[in-house]
């Protein structure tokens, strides 16, 4: 991605950070693998209390790690000071997630000064192969700190 | 909504069925409240471990119970024998989810013989008001099992 | 809608200048049937250049009158010396529109300062009876004019 | 794109001959500038009978014609004697479509035996330099004809 702008130096300690305060990430297991300006990939392992009905990740544990991946995208071309939330995302499931464990991968699409759109993918990983298994859009929003 | 057709008699029993088959419903402690032809709710309550960085419950827990709701108010609908997946699905967050709990309603917008089309929303309630805090529309699939 | 706030006492009359000045509603023959707060009707009389290839009223057309349903809906809850723009929009193809016309359906499901989600339905006409087509979920957004 | 499989080797002029039925495309004057395998372009000249309220190319017809990028992409690589509809598609409006035209490119994500999801962008084209003004990501389903 070009011309890339990072307002902030410390992006990645930023993001770090951010992900860190969020519970849910801890409780999956959930771990940010690359932090670049404009693209994040956030990993799970296959766990038995995030499966769906048939034994696989679920679709709402793929959702939420390729939107935080997304969001985290967004956040590292965004001013300091500010927090990142989802304004919405649409995201279709194209295969079971068969395998050890789920990278998402999300990256900026167009940065704006109040709306950031995203894309991401997630890959399922079994005997080292990708396998995509869900593709995601997204708008996020810059959100300024009051007071 | 008029005219429901539950080709599934035990369309209720088929769908805690499916349901108790999905860890990660066990892990976040989502409970199904109701379960209606074409309608369901899921509850889940705060817990440390479902929340985003400011401390409410996690987008991707909403979007799980919508999604879910959804999906099994579409199998409510479907035969015998088949299962409901996800094809794709839209999310708008209205409101950080502020309160005790999160209540999930899916509904059918129109059953087809492949493809339904549902409609969800998601409240925070605390002290027993209910908030709007997302709004989901999602495509869901019949699935006719093989062998 | 409970409590529908309109700051603007002539958003009926702006919302049809705003319409009047769009190329192609004159184009598509598009026409503003009912303006209430928060919600907005549009219909379409079926033409043979409106069409898809089997004939009828072309998809893109109903995304059309229905996007715009609900931008103008949103627009009718804003304050004064503002634009609307469609952020984004999901829309669901349900059946296909054969009849005389489409009627689109926007309105408010919550509106916000800087955003504004909204939902559409749209129903072919056909013997005076309405079947529902396609159904949309979009945001919103209030642009202030500058200098 | 590797390893597509196109089993109708006259997919061009099956793409051609499904375009030429559309009467909104001989309406707006959109083009089919390319068709490969799993890809499609299609433009649209600036016209004043297409515009918005601001005078730039409503964004209902870049939707148009990104929808139908895909659509047809999707279409290159099914069997013959099918049909192909647009199950749903989301599309977020980056900037407005500033220049003399605009230019959809539609592909094919993941090509499934009932469900094609697609990704397709669009960009307004000015003084010979495109700039990206919408993104979409859509599901297309093979329709089997009867009888």
């Amino acid at each position: 991605m070009p011309n890339i702008e990072t307002p902030e130096p410390n992006f990645a300690a930023q993001v770090r950070a951010s992900f860190a305060r969020q519970g849910l990430m801890t409780n999956i297991g959930a771990c940010l693998t690359s932090i670049l300006p404009g693209e994040v990939e956030i990993e799970v392992a296959w766990r038995e209390d995030l499966t769906q009905q048939q034994g696989f990740v679920h679709g709402a544990i793929i959702a939420a790690i390729v939107d935080t991946a997304c969001g985290y995208a967004a956040f590292t071309l965004m001013p300091p000071d500010v927090e990142v939330v989802t304004v919405e995302f649409k995201i279709n499931f194209i295969a079971p997630a068969i395998g050890d464990k789920v990278m998402a991968r999300g990256r900026v699409t167009k940065a704006g000064k109040t709306l950031t759109v995203c894309a991401g993918d997630a890959f399922a990983v079994q005997h080292g192969k990708e396998k995509l298994v869900a593709t995601l859009q997204a708008t996020m929003m810059t959100v300024t700190h009051k007071g």
